[in-house]
């Protein structure tokens, strides 16, 4: 008999199943226990008939024969009567988190510890399900775009963004870094498809230890060539980012406006601070774009605003409060790239590669990077974005 | 007026266009020049009446205005008349790779140096767009198939497959590894999703520099709970590898055959040699499976044939002579871990986040590792991987 989903019982009513699956919970009564089976897809109840307790630890993997059964009070309406037991692996002692509760109990520390058992919770396991569905409406939009995926490497010779908190790699005994974020190679790659996009690990030796911080990260990253200014980039982020909330079942917010840095900054510091980030969405929305940063706060490869030079074309998308995207329109001239290494202080050398894309005739391009944890974290309402993360790393956590 | 791509001219034949992209050629006679435009659809004839030469480098960045004419002797049998050059962007030099030859002419080293401007090449960018095709049909099977796409840690605590040939990291001035493999983490995740895949960068510090090895791949991995036995397994793997090979445009065959491991063995190595692989795709086909590999080859976690022990559930795919992929089904009771480990005189310790898994209760299961690149250079029969490889990492190349 071919095995049927949880999902798929309400069909087979009537008819004798094979359902597969862990034991999510047990109650046992003086002449019946409710065992209640989870599978991928779902929950069902299972009603058996004895007079000597179970002795079945929860999490046991059992497969079950028996008879799909309407029964209103039951979970979706149907419960499997008469059922044969087989034991496929049986757990060596009891789960250290509580599944069968209806959100979990445990402090995030002991989720973690626990992270191959706490991730079957079924409320945080559809968390997981919700976030591939976002890096799906991603893809797609680009996709749709003509945008091509590429795949860059992740041992670099040299840091991309800083010198500071970056992860060395001893490789074949000479010292190399892992990489911060694909820019310079989603950069180089316009040069070959105009529009790429990248969904892949970045890594940041972040010295502090913040709820919305992890030092590996999944990146999604764009970059487009033939661009007039930063907001055709804008124009592909905010149908991407609009995209990927309607993908985990939010609605994404009709009107995204796009508001100036001087308009919402407080005080004189060059950049949002995260009181100022949560201002701005509780003053213009839920998802706003921030453009005129100012350039002393943007990497060297932003392009300043050909009218005000100390201001860029670079802008975030801030998600409920946080900033979830920062992108920009990029420097395209070989000469530019000289100049701005020079004023930053920063030799040619190990961006030898880098600029060859330049030296050689690159278009004016501009892309972005968005953070998928940060995002899933956003939209779900998560406090933390280890809650969106299945193996989580920070300075403190290596494992599992 | 909006931009139009090469490949759109013939409909817009009698029109004013603009087109944007690359110098890719440049023929000057004595009262007209032929300008080639290269832009990511394609290329497009321009036709220049001017008496003096125009000065300008291939790989200039150019916008055109012009009139689409019908011309039979014209790539695509339409060419701009009257056109309106603009520079976009102007190199600095010539470029060090010829790019309008019908095939690249440099060495291999002397392309992989330049990749930045050489990967421009139509023939080799082309290679590069089946390659998202091929990732994409991996992933279109899967999701056909119930399979949830996930993202694990890339730095680990302890090496997946053996000590040798792994990357050490500075972790916060704590050892740590780059991952192998996304192995623990898929088989964990069955305990999650039952079905789960993942498309993501493994690093593997390979002391030996041949055709067919990287020091960092992208390796699709795929596995799923609830298996019988491994030829469940060989059939999800068979077909995404067939997917693969029909989207970048190849034929995959009808028949994808399974054969015995003692029956194409030469002489007793516990292992099939390069010549034995060749020979096995020469008289059984292009695409072949192989199973029946001893266990003394195969990883520790691999589950043995319970009729003869010495013998293991695992399996290779071999395509046109050479091993594609490797896969099998794995152990699932949590005691046959514990033997496992100690048979093979490793410690549980570093293996303990692993181990908790099937501490509480996993399903019989399986999986699959495909090496990307690898599958493309055989798809596309490119003598080397590199071929295959935007930017290849190895013991000597790190750049750029």
């Amino acid at each position: 008999m071919e095995r049927i989903l949880t999902a798929e019982l309400p069909a087979h009513t009537g008819q004798r199943v094979r359902l597969q699956g862990w034991l999510h919970r047990k109650r046992e009564l003086s002449r019946v226990s409710f065992l209640v089976l989870r599978d991928r897809a779902g929950l069902a109840q299972i009603v058996v008939d004895a007079a000597e307790p179970l002795s079945l630890l929860p999490e046991t993997v059992l497969e079950i024969e028996g008879v799909a059964v309407s029964n209103a009070q039951a979970p979706g309406g149907v419960e499997v009567h008469e059922p044969a037991l087989r034991v496929l692996a049986e757990p060596a002692e009891q789960p250290p988190v509580e599944l069968h509760r209806p959100e979990p109990k445990e402090s995030l520390p002991t989720r973690l510890d626990a992270a191959p058992i706490a991730l079957r919770h079924p409320v945080v396991r559809e968390r997981f399900r919700k976030t591939a569905a976002a890096v799906h409406a991603f893809r797609a939009t680009l996709d749709g775009l003509g945008f091509v995926e590429i795949q860059s490497p992740k041992i670099v010779a040299a840091a991309t963004e800083s010198g500071a908190s970056v992860f060395p790699v001893d490789w074949f005994g000479r010292g190399a870094y892992l990489a911060q974020s694909p820019q310079f190679y989603k950069q180089t790659m316009v040069g070959v498809f105009e529009r790429v996009y990248e969904v892949g690990p970045v890594f940041r030796a972040e010295p502090h230890e913040t709820a919305r911080h992890l030092a590996e990260y999944v990146s999604l990253d764009a970059e487009l060539g033939f661009i007039e200014d930063h907001h055709d980039v804008i124009a592909v982020a905010r149908g991407a980012v609009r995209a990927m909330i309607d993908a985990v079942g939010e609605t994404p917010p009709d009107e995204v406006p796009i508001v100036d840095f001087d308009a919402v900054r407080s005080g004189d510091e060059p950049d949002l601070s995260p009181e100022d980030e949560r201002r701005v969405c509780r003053e213009h929305g839920e998802l706003v774009v921030v453009e005129g940063f100012p350039m002393a706060k943007r990497p060297f490869y932003t392009y300043p605003d050909p009218k005000n030079p100390a201001r860029s074309r670079g802008f975030d998308i801030l998600y409920r409060g946080l900033e979830i995207v920062t992108g920009g329109q990029r420097l395209h001239r070989y000469e530019d790239y000289r100049h701005a290494l020079a004023a930053r202080g920063l030799g040619e050398e190990p961006f030898a590669g880098y600029l060859d894309a330049f030296r050689y005739g690159m278009p004016p391009h501009g892309g972005f990077a968005l953070g998928l944890e940060r995002f899933m974290a956003q939209a779900l309402r998560l406090a933390n974005v280890r809650e969106a993360t299945l193996f989580p790393r920070d300075r403190n956590r290596l494992l599992p």
